[in-house]
């Protein structure tokens, strides 16, 4: 079997599990390497995959022997069947994140389930630690990552809009990468006032504050970096907010190692934050990986120890709506002493 | 109110409905206007919208006091506001499609429901009949997909390979609309027999056939179009099941108009392909507007009446494994007495 849905199964005998609903997308590429429309079913000692014609020529292009998991043509399931796969479970665990209420009423139904339980995020924790070759991939779009932004600080003049330069973004990752890991965010003047802005058809001017948040996919995992940078000079009233995030920024990199708590990292930020009497409006940080967004989440409101091999991302910032606004955000690996910074862009002051 | 609000809100008396949670982006959107995280909650007296500090500004920058709907921060909430907004309400409907089995347990604990009521797609029902506005934007698309597919047959000579011929119709969307609006499939040769292909390095080679399924998207809304066409010649096998897809596509637009059963219409093309000894394994169309595939499918598996103003697509497929496929894609608008097919390239016989 593979070893991550071997390791799964050894996770449903620790929780007395006896039967798994896996119907995530993402969780199905991760255990199984397979991308299609299909439900996961791990049996009491068979691990069955049910999809439609559609499908089945490529997910026999997918899985091996080794897999051991047998493909089923959804045609081919009778309602016997679909009651027999978890006859003798007692319990039966499924995505409830994931999940609909209106599919979970109908699983009940259809696989005549007992006792459905709800599973907790099992995939997402496993999910968060990352094996070698999965960090790989991320160093990788990580430093093409870099390489987009050295080149993209040589291409930015004033006069160019901010979809311009989004786009230029975007091809550079595209004749090298799968794509994009997320909308490229490039926001100038007060637009960067927007955690979230989407870029318009504002032309960069002299003087100018611009933001970037960028990330491409290698082999399905993402990268994250979020820069801020000035054209020709910094406005006094904007470099001490810089010098606030930079400062945090750096500290929680100093701080990030296994063990430590993520709510208490988010909360050292926001204090800091509210000494000089701004908000901490978003979490510092998430999990990156299969996923832009993934566990851990890094605020206020859940808790997470860090640990070995976890990839977050670092990103505090500060927002003056109607003004400015500045981010610096890094994607980097956790380790037992320390951590590693996957993206390494310069952060002093960038002028251009 | 904004007509689309307001034909919710008056859809609500009429299922005697008190109060309703929309979470589905898709219906915010299409609601609203809005796309960001954040949820809209039909209360008894007021339409309110409640999001997060990442999004405030952009939403005020949306929405106009004629759309009459109160914006709060997440953050301004507290739990008795929760629990107040559907104080006097016998019922409260939701997305039972959309909200997760988590979601659903968070919501009556956190809004203190006591009857939580199924909504059975109310918004995805009412954006299957579009308005002149949105047929205008699909047809856009559709039109801009015709020319691509026009320049991509000038485009192909032998020796280049899918992924070339994919990323070219990417190139030429992109630079004329608001992208794709699904991952072009380009396959050719034994690969035409997925019918979701993926595009691979396999090189165009004379005599191959190719299909090519393909869309883009205007303002929000979205193109699908698919084409299969020959190099050089069309091998005697092939003509054959091109002829039967070709003449049950006709079929079907011929008889597609208001009020017709789309269950009905599947069997007809279902039944003409077992007596020529094919099986029809996807079904034969499914709705388009600001999502690739939505509400109506036409297929065996439910049925809908067709209705004035709805766009489907008509796409019957043949598949051969292992050695080759046919699809021949329209965008179609329903008419109270036929069809027009939106997208309008050559069925007969393509060779290259």
């Amino acid at each position: 079997m593979n070893p991550k849905l071997q390791w799964l199964r050894n996770k449903m005998v620790s929780l007395d599990l006896q039967g798994l609903i896996i119907s995530n997308p993402i969780s199905m590429k991760y255990l199984t390497g397979i991308s299609a429309e299909g439900i996961l079913l791990l049996t009491r000692k068979e691990n069955i995959y049910i999809t439609d014609a559609r499908y089945i020529e490529y997910v026999h292009s997918i899985l091996t022997l080794y897999d051991e998991i047998i493909v089923y043509d959804i045609n081919d399931v009778s309602k016997d069947d679909y009651e027999n796969f978890f006859m003798f479970c007692e319990n039966v665990g499924f995505e409830e994140n994931y999940v609909t209420y209106a599919k979970y009423k109908e699983m009940i139904r259809k696989y005549k389930i007992n006792n459905f339980v709800e599973t907790e995020y099992i995939i997402e924790k496993q999910r968060m630690i990352k094996d070698e070759k999965e960090i790989n991939n991320i160093k990788k779009a990580c430093e093409i990552t870099d390489d987009c932004f050295s080149y993209i600080l040589t291409y930015i003049k004033p006069g160019m809009t901010e979809l311009q330069i989004a786009k230029e973004i975007e091809e550079y990752y595209k004749e090298r990468t799968e794509g994009l890991s997320f909308d490229t965010i490039v926001a100038s003047g007060e637009n960067t006032s927007m955690p979230h802005a989407v870029p318009t058809d504002r032309k960069i001017k002299k003087k100018d504050i611009i933001t970037i948040d960028m990330g491409c996919k290698i082999n399905g995992y993402c990268s994250d970096m979020t820069r801020t940078f000035f054209v020709g000079e910094i406005p006094e009233e904007i470099k001490k907010v810089y010098d606030l995030v930079l400062k945090n920024q750096m500290q929680t990199s100093d701080a990030f190692k296994d063990g430590v708590s993520t709510r208490l990292l988010s909360k050292m930020v926001e204090n800091d934050f509210h000494l000089n009497g701004y908000d901490l409006v978003h979490s510092i940080g998430h999990g990156v990986g299969m996923e832009i967004h993934e566990a851990p989440y890094i605020g206020g409101k859940t808790d997470t120890n860090l640990k070995e091999n976890m990839i977050v991302t670092n990103e505090p910032g500060i927002y003056i709506p109607g003004k400015f606004g500045v981010r610096i955000e890094d994607t980097v690996q956790i380790t037992k002493f320390g951590s590693i910074n996957l993206t390494k862009s310069e952060k002093n002051y960038i002028i251009i």
